[in-house]
């Protein structure tokens, strides 16, 4: 059967890096167009060196509407505020068959005050918001099947849900929920900056946008989709001293005969088919241990009515680009793993 | 004048080792005895070679009574559960006129209990747990000046205090408490495990002994010492990256008209006269900018009844030997920052 | 067909676990047994969690009769000086059948006089070092491929042989070479060290074993090999402060005559046919790019009549374990990129 | 009597920031200006965090011929290229008395067509070539005392010089020389770059300027200036995965006769009065033990006639600004260590 045709829009960043590194061996998909405006015309290597003898192609150019047209599936790794939903409306209107996932945060939120209070401005294509599915395979696994414009969560976002929505969704979250999370610098992205140099970021941990990171909405609209029990959420992200990672410990209170048992069951429950969940019960998962994979790590400790729950994974893979392969997998009804089950590494 | 004469027990050790590079700049201090049992005869710089040129002093047996006869001052650096407290006891009861601070924390906790949950049997010498003094320069200056027995306070326990005792005191601390806080390598003591190891705690974050650290109740009895008010705290330790530094972010509920303004007052009130403490308002502070020296520097962001509050400081100096030397100076008298001054860099 | 069975020696090390990552996912290779003296009968979760969900494999008891009476392949990655020795000879006697590829020096050098003095003792299975093959692709792959013993060659020889071999077989060179290497803490081995202390080890560069490291031998042993000039080689191993790779710098000069077409010809016809050498020219390898993959990059400069040679490659992986892979692959025919193609990432 | 009054130009980068951590505690000095083009007037500590609390100190315009006529003595942080060159020129026009220590490597060459083709481009200022001292105080102590203007060396060109001028000295030293070096992250100054962006830096290990760097020409200028033989040099610089640090091995081969007792003496004579040189014999000197301090640490190695010598120091302070304050000390009678001992941490 003909390979799907994937094209990617910003392909040149971490995000598009990591995409092509994972859909360059996925056996359903072809790999039509890489796009990026800077680098046209050369081939992906010189700006991706990992990519060195695993493939011919070159960068394409900067021209969605074109792309759309030659390919199937379209996935955006395009920066939001505009860009990104600029160029997926024009794609859209290009190709009336074309089906889309969007990495950046232009079409996670529903509520246009917040989507204007989090990212500056007016929403570039306001028209495309409703139709949006949230890409958060373990929980809306049915929608991103049907989709045709996916909206792939955000790092962050992703590591605290898959750590709290199997309480919201047992009906047992609620009230003050606090999260602190640590990040590694590729969620950065690839333009060097004064945060990202490497002698003022190496050894150092810092805290930053302290109840005010744009992940907080979607967070809370995913919590809202599956409880009815509303939560008040301190959200604290932080820079640690890695590459790669996302780290996030949540910290909840729990409802009068509530017990381990009972959590223990809600994230068994929840996950029983995710393969990309592991459940490592009371010991705390590691951000190496989930380094360059899809995979997510949970633990979580239960005292009293203290609720610890902490979540690992990789912010460029199960935080983005492997998220996206695991949605344009149940696009198109293929396993979910496909191309993605690589274990990572030990030491 | 004459110096005043320090033994240092453990002196090999990490927090040993920064003792001997603080104290060997001191005006009026003369290091009399370094002692290690292990490395008795041989000089200081074999096992520590920062240390090479800076002197010619060996280290001496482990003999407390006799170390504690031949000084004014002891500091122990020995660990706790046990082997601390039975030094301190013979070297007291071998001197009459001998001082002593423990890093350890065998001296920490005034309630027996908790001591022998947290370190895991009974105490070797429960006589003297009643006229220790909590270590904390900022909070209980005028007892350290007058002590015989300065029980150090633990590394996370004065990131954490630093961060919440000044509310506690203004009376705007209570209910659920959260403290999320990482440590630097060092944190593990000098001698080799599985957990220190390099290919594995290199590029890692996890967590440990959640809800379930030796320093929360030391935290717990600080509060008591200075609120009224009590507090129900989850405080989650986790090891980061890097090698120096505890960086610590605690969140609270503020009570009804309770500002911005008013927070910041708290800690510009509490800090006034505190040479160490550096307030940094809404920026976040960050632990490469302390690493190796004794500041420990304070951020907070108010949002509605959110309050967090961040702090981050060097675990070896703030959060133990320079501590030490603090206490060392205000029970002598002396400008409390003689020797700590030295600060930092900024890559 | 059937699977070829492999059974793994000291499966719970770091080579061991990298050799179970790759051939988890060979689609010619059925893992008969892991064996691990100290965690037999645990699933291989337990101490590698990466491979938590990849397999429900649990380590074998230490039993190399046993084992190789089970498998048609044999890879041991036991320690060096007779435990490895050992236990291939048990295993090759007590099947006839068994191909064994041994990843320690053992059965690297010919010279019995040589390993004596390097390994520090009489060998262990005299008996089969005239027979072992070393199993370096790139230049013995004909040998490689009839072999029923297979010394797989040292992390640094196979950085340093990729390098300076090229020009070895050209015949231009000779005299002194000099090569500077560096490896990350990976190369320590799993079990934690005074030297492998994150503490001590993380942000230090140092030398160690300098003219005096076991691959010495080996190298000059494969120039033999492959050139009829002697070489005489100063050779200096570093730590450098990170957990992956080899980077090894090598400096000759050149024969009058030789210019840099020349050597570029030397390094194009002798990798022409190599699937994991990649040839940067004049530029530089990097290790981040070549982490966890089975590729070497190789660059290199020419001025007058000197050559600097630079070569880069994961320890573990094209220094060891994957190197292994791609050495069974030739055993049996198979395609040589036969589960090693993965490659890398860019950030 | 009167503080010496220093003026700093370029106070900002990294050079400069550590200038003013050294300065501030340094007895004999007051810091009259600390000037930034793009900084004026804003408090010291808003770039320089480590800083705050230490000094109220404002920086400065950036007006060269107005500080030289403040200040007794101008060390110039600021880029080579002629931007040093010129302002240093202006100073010294504005202040007949003024003495100038110049970071940048404008001064150290005296061969002008060896400038031009390191530098890209002639001279800003080639009446003051001839009189400028090259500011290794180790070796020109006498000179330094009595200079207007010091030209600082490099940070590889002193760790080399360091290594090799011992033997250049002693008669011993000839023919080819082949040094590697690596150097830390802040090596690269402030700017962010893509050469210095995190994600790409750290964990990685590459090389640069193969057989080309700016340090070449400066090391062979030094050695001729103490040996009447020539040396062939091969040096080849490579960054490092770490903040601070240069570390050198360089290789040479002996003349017949000359043994491990030969070389040891000519180390031990060389330095038997520099107070920052640390001599270890054959142990390896570690980056991490000399980062941050003044001190270069050297050890050695002989087999046959092979001979390795290895040194380590921070590459902004022995390697730069500490090296400016050891000469400002020379140039001023004072004590060479004075507000220079700090002795570094051992973990």
């Amino acid at each position: 059967m003909a390979r799907v045709r994937v094209g990617i829009l910003g392909a040149s960043g971490f995000g598009g890096s990591e995409l092509l590194r994972i859909l360059l061996f996925h056996p359903e998909v072809e790999i039509r167009h890489a796009s990026s405006r800077r680098l046209a015309g050369k081939p992906l290597w010189e700006e991706l060196p990992n990519l060195r003898g695993a493939t011919d192609l070159t960068f394409s150019p900067f021209e969605p509407a074109k792309i759309a047209q030659a390919c199937d599936v379209l996935i955006s790794a395009l920066p939001h505020g505009g860009v990104a939903a600029q160029a997926v409306s024009e794609a859209l209107a290009a190709n009336r068959n074309l089906r889309v996932i969007d990495l950046s945060g232009d079409f996670r939120l529903k509520d246009a005050s917040l989507y204007e209070k989090f990212y500056g401005g007016a929403h570039a294509a306001p028209h495309l918001v409703k139709e949006s599915v949230y890409g958060l395979p373990e929980f809306f696994r049915e929608e991103i099947a049907q989709a045709r414009l996916v909206a792939n969560p955000g790092c962050f976002a992703t590591a605290t849900l898959l750590a709290i929505l199997p309480l919201a969704k047992a009906g047992i979250l609620s009230g003050w929920v606090v999260v602190d999370a640590q990040t590694g610098s590729t969620g950065l992205g690839a333009a060097p900056t004064a945060r990202g140099h490497h002698p003022l970021r190496a050894d150092n941990m810092r805290a930053y946008n302290m109840l005010a990171h744009r992940h907080m909405p979607e967070i809370l609209q995913a919590v809202k989709r599956v409880s009815a029990q509303t939560i008040d959420l301190s959200f604290v992200p932080h820079s640690a001293p890695m590459t790669r990672g996302i780290f996030a410990t949540a910290h909840a209170r729990l409802p009068s005969g509530v017990d381990g048992e009972r959590i223990e069951a809600a994230y068994r429950t929840t996950y029983a088919k995710a393969p990309f969940v592991r459940l490592l019960g009371g010991a705390s998962p590691e951000s190496r241990v989930v380094a360059r994979t899809n995979y997510a790590d949970l633990g979580w400790t239960v005292l009293g009515d203290k609720c610890v729950v902490i979540s690992a994974l990789d912010n460029l893979v199960k935080g983005e680009a492997g998220q996206a392969v695991q949605n344009l997998n149940l696009m198109h009804g293929w396993d979910e793993k496909t191309s993605l089950t690589w274990p990572g590494t030990t030491p």
